[in-house]
């Protein structure tokens, strides 16, 4: 047997690095509870019906299917035995020579996980046919409605969480009542729906320059979306949430449906790596890694991507991007190709080095993880959205044609990429969304249906 | 108001009476329970992960969208009041002056209900992604499997029914394992799954010629597909299906993966009308209806599609199929225009007519419901299926693309038919499925994950 490899996550960090070792002396086992990979970023697309789930996801099967060196295994990590150098399935184990752990990150209600049922996150596909559902019915319901007060707080929208993904949600519903529900309806007139974007710092889009914050609040509310800065949530309920602003004011707004966009949290997996290993997490509860990726102490246990809290440049951690994670699964691949070279050429004088055994000897040798920034972009809307590529700032249609190719480049799978800009046509032109499918049993125990 | 004509159901012969309804002088309420029409014939091909719900589904209130005299009502009927003239609603009523019941069949497990845990049928989205969940996880699970005798049963899949969707889905599973999935794995090959059609009666496709069925056999053995016709079966468990043959004979065969394709019976509305009208059904549920269509003694009832039982030129009762529904709507929308007319022109020598009233004195004039039989085809799997159009039969090639092109122009919405046939042609030059995905919650509660 070779040097094992095992990864657990097939988001970009994992996948990335399982695809970069694809010529390195190793054998890599890819371990997710998924079996396919999601391309994150498109997920709002398909919360608002505008895409199909299988049109941002790519089983990792047919993703490494030529990829001899590499296998994939459906399981659930749940720990890691750091000395023995073996990962814990939920049914089993296995073992490893180097490990990268890259499971990701998914909603944090600040202490408060009630929330989760009347406000829910966008992470997962099932997240997003959720959310799908949900703002459909509430069109629905809105139809048989009479009674004025009801009806508003049945059209009313709210979205905690200014980052990419509050502002991509609001736009799309704002775009979904205005344009595409528009004719649709005959009791309601779907674009009187109020949608409203909850953020609690003093601007949207906060990893963006300042000005082109401005600008994308600009856009939103062109779209007829109330922007609402410096007031976070006290409270959530089915049918309302508390709001609360800088000077301690409080407002309950009626709303029957409320999205999460506002935090995200580690896997627990960074939990239990900590409990095993010693090694620090920050708030967010992701691991403070080494500058070269590994845990302090454990050179064979690389974490990557939205897992791992790196400091970047600017000596802030580094974002939960899909770039970063994507340089950071390729890095780590280098090291490890790298290593196995060393420990090639240096294997006559130091010939202790056990069968597949650790590299530590080596660790010191190779640089730092650096991050190469290429940039940040959100769209907000058609021919809408703001981007930052560089020292180059960029808004409106120009913003939005770039956001599109860089999405469309970046899909995972060539049909995906030709259904994907077939269905974008298609909404632009006709500004219909034709996925906007109600399916699934009804998630929260409200008794509303 | 004008008069109300209420469809319940967005099937294929509800629908067609909405659309044909257009330019009569009514108002349409078109009722169901799920937001979208779904084009049952391509439904097996969302279970194998060859294409995605969105794809063979189509929102109601998009379709209806540009029909003024239409309205959609998400809403689950419970019942018919028919004296009084009102549909029942789970939460609420509503009037009509003209029914038209369309609400289709759901599996019938012959008085064994608690199989359909374990040998779920395929009627809606979720059965779909259901039973593309139950055969993806179980060549993961075989992946993972060293016991040679549970890995057969693992990789073991028995279809339960000979009719089109019965064969349609063996062919496909087969052509999974057999194709997409061969490259897939690297402890098990997929080819090696073992694919088991079980048949009651004496030859699969019994609705077709019996040449007809004797090719499709072929083709499935073929494939590797085990064709048992003259077998029942008796018992079905998590675990596997007890079979009895003609001459009393039982074998159980060890099977993790059973699907059903063997039974229908008519929505349970039938019962509920049965009940308030005294009117008749059949062995499958279904209502005897009138050589028009309606319900004896209420000329203003309707019952289309696979709810009515209607017998047809050579005295059997009318196949449940999409062409027989498609005509009964297009017939049913005719004579309701017709008697409105009648009425109208009618009016002066008859003013006893009560506002948006009865139809009945006009019910006698117009001619019996005739189906027009355009053939029958069933696809089996790549290049490969049989049909019979009017008195001439095809299988092979020429089948194919025959129902290829049938298929692609009945399916409602022109996007669908792009991203449809994009997908085909696709899965045709590389065997790929892009779209199998294991998504939601397990449905069968037997512990095994």
């Amino acid at each position: 047997m070779g040097h094992e490899v095992v990864i657990v996550g097939g988001g970009f960090g994992g996948l990335y690095a399982a695809q970069s070792l694809r010529r390195a002396p190793v054998r890599v086992t890819l371990v997710d509870r998924r079996n396919f990979h999601l391309f994150q970023p498109l997920l709002y697309q398909v919360a608002i019906g505008g895409l199909s789930p299988a049109n941002v996801a790519a089983p990792l099967r047919a993703i490494l299917k030529k990829q001899a060196n590499a296998r994939v295994l459906l399981a659930e990590v749940v720990g890691v035995a750091a000395r023995r150098r073996v990962v814990i399935l939920r049914d089993g184990e296995i073992g490893f020579d180097t490990l990268i752990l890259a499971a990701g990150a998914r909603h944090h209600y600040f202490g408060h996980d009630a929330w989760e049922r009347d406000a829910p996150g966008l992470k997962t596909i099932e997240d997003a046919t959720e959310i799908r559902r949900r703002i459909l019915l509430a069109f629905e319901r809105a139809e048989r409605l009479r009674d004025p007060v009801e009806l508003e707080a049945t059209l009313t929208f709210v979205i905690v969480g200014g980052g990419p993904t509050g502002v991509e949600l609001a736009g799309a519903i704002a775009e979904t009542a205005r344009g595409t529900l528009r004719r649709d309806f005959r009791a309601i007139d779907p674009s009187r729906a109020r949608i409203r974007l909850v953020e609690a710092g003093d601007r949207i889009l906060a990893g963006f320059p300042p000005e082109l914050s401005t600008r994308a609040a600009d856009a939103l509310r062109r779209l007829g979306v109330g922007v609402e800065t410096g007031t976070s949530v006290a409270d959530v309920t089915a049918e309302s949430v508390l709001l609360r602003t800088g000077d301690g004011g409080e407002r309950r707004v009626a709303a029957r449906t409320v999205l999460w966009a506002a935090g995200v949290a580690a896997s627990p997996l960074a939990r239990a790596l900590a409990e095993e290993t010693g090694v620090s997490l920050d708030r967010a509860g992701r691991v403070v890694v080494g500058p070269d990726l590994t845990v302090p102490g454990y050179p064979e246990i690389f974490v990557i991507g939205d897992m791992a809290h790196v400091v970047g440049a600017d000596r802030q951690p580094l974002p939960g991007v899909a770039t970063v994670a994507m340089q950071q699964g390729r890095y780590v691949a280098r090291r490890i190709a790298e290593r196995l070279r060393q420990r090639e050429s240096g294997a006559a004088t130091d010939v202790s080095t056990e069968t597949g055994g650790t590299l530590a000897g080596q660790a010191a040798a190779a640089g730092a993880f650096r991050y190469r920034d290429p940039g940040i972009m959100a769209t907000i809307g058609r021919a809408a959205a703001v981007a930052r590529i560089g020292r180059f700032q960029f808004s409106g249609y120009p913003a939005w044609l770039l956001w599109l190719f860089v999405h469309l480049v970046h899909l995972i799978e060539f049909q995906n990429r030709l259904l994907v800009l077939i269905q974008w046509a298609w909404n632009y032109f006709t500004r219909n969304r034709a996925a906007r499918l109600i399916t699934g049993e009804e998630r929260r125990g409200s008794g509303k249906t």
